[in-house]
């Protein structure tokens, strides 16, 4: 808010600009304007009204200092905005100003605006969602058979394949998209009702005006008008909120992998990136824990949007005011944090070895589930599970292979022969129907390579 | 969580009951059930194994004493309820027993049982939906002429009507179901992945016994197990949060209304409710209150689930456990949101003379708009608008109609005769589009009477 | 974050200044500097080394652009703002750059500087909560026998007076100022631990260094480097949590009281403050509504402080990152609460006659109370309650004076005369210990006129 | 809530008493009998009033049926106890029913019986937090000296030792500790202030009546009544917050070195603890897991606590109600985190070998700092850094050991015998202020053996 120091961990300067005051002026005037045009068609602003504001449109003949200040006891800068609007519009037309805002009040503009903004944004996002998807399928493709240990409560299971995991965070994704183009839609509604919503000062015009003032910013009309019914706009921060908790969920899993000990994948990124002040080994997961940061925010950013949500009558006493840095800095933190995603999904360095090795140093421990299941079949799943939880253990303990514990365990002898376990503890045997859910989020066969 | 004194404020009896223990369990049993069913059906569990279990599906036979005991080792309630499954069902057919979670894991119990929860809790919601729409409507339609002030700022402004009002919270109403409805369905999946999510334990039968599962649970099958991905789940907790907020916008404006120095519309309710242990004359707004305290503490919930999401690799540490109470505390808070607000749209009474009577003792100063709107075509807003506002403020210093103001400013009788002063002074005459809005929210043309 | 335009709600300039990239770059060369004077004076860098970078501590010297850039790989802008340090050092002194940043790690330089920071922010916000104390004593002191009536659940009850109700505020802002005081006297400490927190890189002169530097900066020193213990900052931030709700109670309070159904007060404020784009007659409470807006925010950004807690090992990924901008961000909003909140205790305006008027209006049933409290030492509460339920009810109903209905109730008269109901339904007789609390607050006995 | 299945991770047996509906109804209990015993002193009760209430302390006499279905119109819990309490002791004495209550306010009872529960709450968690500090402060003393990896962003960094890692979190429970005696002693306050906070129903007995009673419950007397200035309770759970971030910090640290590929540490615990439904040879970090499930809770119930602050005139509309349940959650689950805690710090189970195993797997780079530093006292920090990061990398590329590589630099053997540089790579030598910083916290000088 008053630092930037660290937008870098927050933002994206293409981000930022759509949220920039100039960019959010911009369409506060672009509003304006197409009111007057609106008014002017429908015979309510005398003819070459709008002309008289196209000039204005770049909204650079603000005065942002006194703006600012006025805006405090104001209350919001649509008031001063307007005044400084007029006083530029009277100059060239004296007509022309006195159709400005006509019909509208303060949060029909600032709301449209923010309409107007939320599209733009959104499509930059989308497109971000597009480039890590493909970035995260080719890696789905590359690694559908990349075996690695599956890990639960931080601990090693069964053997999964790299594939697998990411197509995980592939399918989230796309349904985040889908959720936010969703709400996008919904969230593209024009905001003009005037004073308590009713139109009432364009008498009997309102529809037509309306009407028309859609049709410009290609908009769509609401039902009625919506100053303090705001789930369309909370929806749409919340589904941010679930985009960045599924990118979290990347990129914790990247930066785990990428610990010293287990060492089986690393975020790559430049050469000089993740060096520390003091150690000069260091290769910090800087784009993992960036994404980390980010979500960090978010569910705290959602729950004010929430908490804003019962506004009092026809405009609310501070709620409203609440929601407007909010809005800007949820879209800013999924945009950073789209953009270090996709530098870890692009320059993901996977060593292959190194999760074969983390296997074998396992102890074969972890396919004990597989000879469980077998086993199961013959002497029921709780009698398989304490043979082998013994068989683990002692493994564990003694630091033997699971496989030659086993091979010495005449229970286990009486049901599996000893190339029968050496086929269970094959991790590439026991990878059940990954390959099929792989191919189920690629959406072609073609997965395995 | 431990109290149950206050869950009338937070919950409903039938919506505690999907939520009981017995209830989980019960779609615990029947998750078991089915999965026992899909891998009799595929050749996996020995013939009769499914009928074994079906005279368990009412989770009788459980002790949930030594279930709880039990789960605090474990870490879920999952593996003792497992255990104790595995030992009754041992007792009827010992073959049955084998086939007992194969190729199950704790969590593919604990989720889909949560599916099947979360279909029945969100029924219940939509009927509860549909009865406050119902209430509502009749309520817009009843309403759809009767004038009070609109407010902004907790001010009084230009009038509007309680059609309108309520209009507003009707259609809100209408996107949440709809949301819901969506996000239920997206979380109505099967969740199965075994371990790790590959199936492993099933070999190449995985695909057969998942897709008999879900169609013998009537879900949907997911494109892969979703064990860390839990966008779906918390997308419903977001909608219910949304819901809630549409509510208390709802509730918040009836108890302002109901100020005994506003005095135009009161919750209604029963004889006994809303009395003080003090105070013999009071009669409290209690289930606007109930409504704003549900509200209240949805947000705080929602956070927590956005903030549970970077769960790690194949199953979290942690993160999946925050999630348990809450799911259930929200479906709980929304249900008794949902009858408190029922009982206000269905009981309310409306003051349509305080709310003449109010827009009276204001002098006509909420009418300034109307004049200015009139007065701007001939001398431009901004001049308009200084006019109003000294004429207002000298009504109200001078506690004079602003119509008798108004006839006495020379500037004003320029442009407007003493007649288009009145005319523009009624309230009915300054409605605007408020009865189109109406109507495009209720969908028809008869709103108004 | 990115959009200044809406500060004007949720910051001041002097706060915003505080928090400046500049501020912030000033207060890391001022660690800097402070270590290397700590080196030189325990012999670890040569003579003449500080002197060599204080020239530095304006922080002039450096390049925010580059360090923006280079920040996005670095992960933070303590790598690339040592580097340009460095290298301006070296073109002074190149023994002095030897001795730069030894022994500290990058979080060392970040943390210490934000104790600083705090510091600064911290007695900023001390003196303005002063002023609002100031602010409110007199009020308080002004109107501890200006009558109203309470209110509960938005109802009217018994009589208080403004002065009561302002004494609470008081109360609870010296509670926090405390608050605050302790929490930032904890906080004021050192960060200097090196790379993993054991100053390791200074063998055994850790502790000479580490003294000297708390003395140098006029800091305190910590048992030990807290890089992951973030308990501390995260209370000073509760502690701004607890003041600015403290303040939204206040301000809530003052807009409810200005809808214009009530009347009572005002906020006050500038003749150009609170109009509105379309409405001329309106005053909008506008620096309630900022307190309201201000403090929604809070509850959030709390929440991820806490969140972020959690923080890895020696050094988290992410969590730490997540903090950044939140606590500047809670101190602006504080800083702003209380600007507004300060305008609104000074500028009240009270209307003591619409205050007596309104407890006309309510028909004398605000006094139920009283008449029952005084019943029931005959009759017993339950009996008395029910008396006065029934009378307060007709007198509402009949739009009569609740001491008319009660002098023809037979059951009433039994046991009070006409002139004890008179006394009893004086709002001046029924204020208790009214004045007593409010001499509690004030700490003198002279608070009423 | 609802759903006791799952309270084995969010409460404890004995925290859930102290909130139990029983537990609070005698609360409620004690204060109108405390009531009755001041009002008896004082004259206002007639003799015998309070003994007629102390057979009923026990709270056994209430139908708790009917008080809930009651408290659904009523609003909360207060006014149908009443009722029953009332008709109780009528039964026993008709003279001392009519005292109930008398002066007092729902809110009164209800406030005050929380500030009880919250004693006997806070005193238990103190007990915890000593057992818990007991616990640690016997691993500081045995793990003073016992060396593994600093880890920073995930990734190894210098040696310390795990009693300095664990005498970070032992502080920081102290000053947590610390912090909740003063916000329990803070919030130890009666509430007693009638219907809007005058005592105006005891005349001019208010004082006498409300000092006696503080005396007889053992409470903190405040300056007012504080029925809406709720920041006193909300800061006890905002200490709860801190101190469950603290031992989520802890139990997440320990839940990363007890990662298989890691496997220093483990959580210890009973033999069956942490098993698997699926796989045989796990062993889960099941406390690890809970204490942070139990933590990720907390900042939304912050949150929901400071978002009900604002609460409106003399009693507010809903907000305190929201306070109600989250008040004993938070207690709850503090409770059930700190027994998880205590487990896992009393059975840790330290692999000190399996630590030096890792330090040399990591050949040697993790000692580059210390390189560095010695380095940099001849050339600088920044050519230093510089030559170490490279030599780091070709010993990681070429999988040599660091020193090794060091060795066959010329740009270090001119600074460095090969004698220094093993000196320099030999962890114990390189563990700086560790031991003081063990002492700081331990307040002895005993900690090394």
């Amino acid at each position: 808010m008053t630092d930037a120091l660290n937008s870098f961990l927050f933002s994206t300067p293409a981000m930022s600009r759509v949220f920039s005051p100039e960019a959010q002026l911009r369409a506060m005037a672009r509003f304006e304007w197409a009111l007057t045009c609106a008014l002017e068609n429908s015979g309510l602003a005398e003819h070459g009204s709008a002309s008289a504001l196209e000039p204005l449109l770049n909204a650079e003949f603000l005065d942002l200092d006194s703006l600012q200040r006025d805006a405090r006891d104001a209350g919001n800068i649509a008031i001063p905005f307007l005044r400084q609007l007029t006083s530029a519009v009277e100059k060239r037309s004296e007509g022309a100003s006195r159709a400005i805002h006509l019909g509208a009040t303060s949060q029909d503009v600032l709301d449209t605006a923010l309409a107007l903004q939320l599209r733009n944004a959104g499509s930059m996002l989308d497109s971000s969602i597009e480039q890590l998807e493909n970035a995260l399928a080719k890696q789905v493709r590359a690694h559908a058979g990349t075996i690695l240990a599956g890990r639960t409560w931080l601990q090693p299971g069964p053997p999964t394949t790299l594939g697998l995991k990411l197509a995980g965070t592939l399918a989230a994704l796309r349904r985040n998209r889908e959720r936010l183009r969703a709400a996008l839609y919904q969230a593209s509604v024009l905001q003009f009702g005037g004073a308590v919503g009713t139109l009432a000062a364009l008498g009997n015009a309102g529809k037509e005006v309306s009407a028309e003032l859609t049709r410009i910013l290609n908009l769509r009309e609401p039902e009625l008008p919506w100053h303090t019914q705001r789930d369309r706009v909370v929806e749409v921060v919340q589904v941010l909120a679930l985009l960045t908790g599924s990118l979290a969920k990347f990129a914790r899993d990247i930066a785990l992998l990428m610990q010293a000990e287990v060492g089986e994948a690393s975020e790559g990124g430049s050469e000089c990136r993740g060096g520390s002040s003091t150690m000069p080994h260091k290769h910090n997961p800087v784009a993992c824990a960036a994404v980390v940061a980010a979500h960090a925010r978010m569910p705290g950013l959602v729950s004010t949007m929430l908490y804003a949500m019962p506004q009092e009558h026809e405009r609310g006493l501070g709620l409203w005011q609440a929601e407007w840095e909010i809005v800007q800095e949820t879209f800013c933190i999924a945009a950073a944090e789209l953009e270090y995603s996709i530098s870890i999904a692009e320059g993901l360095q996977v060593n292959a070895a190194r999760m074969e090795a983390n296997l074998d140093d396992l102890l074969g421990v972890t396919m004990s589930e597989a000879v469980s299941a077998a086993l199961a079949q013959k002497i029921g799943r709780s009698a398989a599970h304490a043979l082998l939880r013994d068989a683990s253990d002692r493994a564990i303990r003694e630091k033997r292979h699971l496989g030659s514990v086993l091979k010495q365990t005449p229970q286990i002898l009486d049901h599996l022969t000893s190339e029968a376990i050496d086929r269970l503890m094959d991790p590439r045997t026991y990878l059940g129907s990954a390959q099929r859910f792989i191919e189920n989020v690629l959406g072609d066969s073609d997965a395995h390579r």
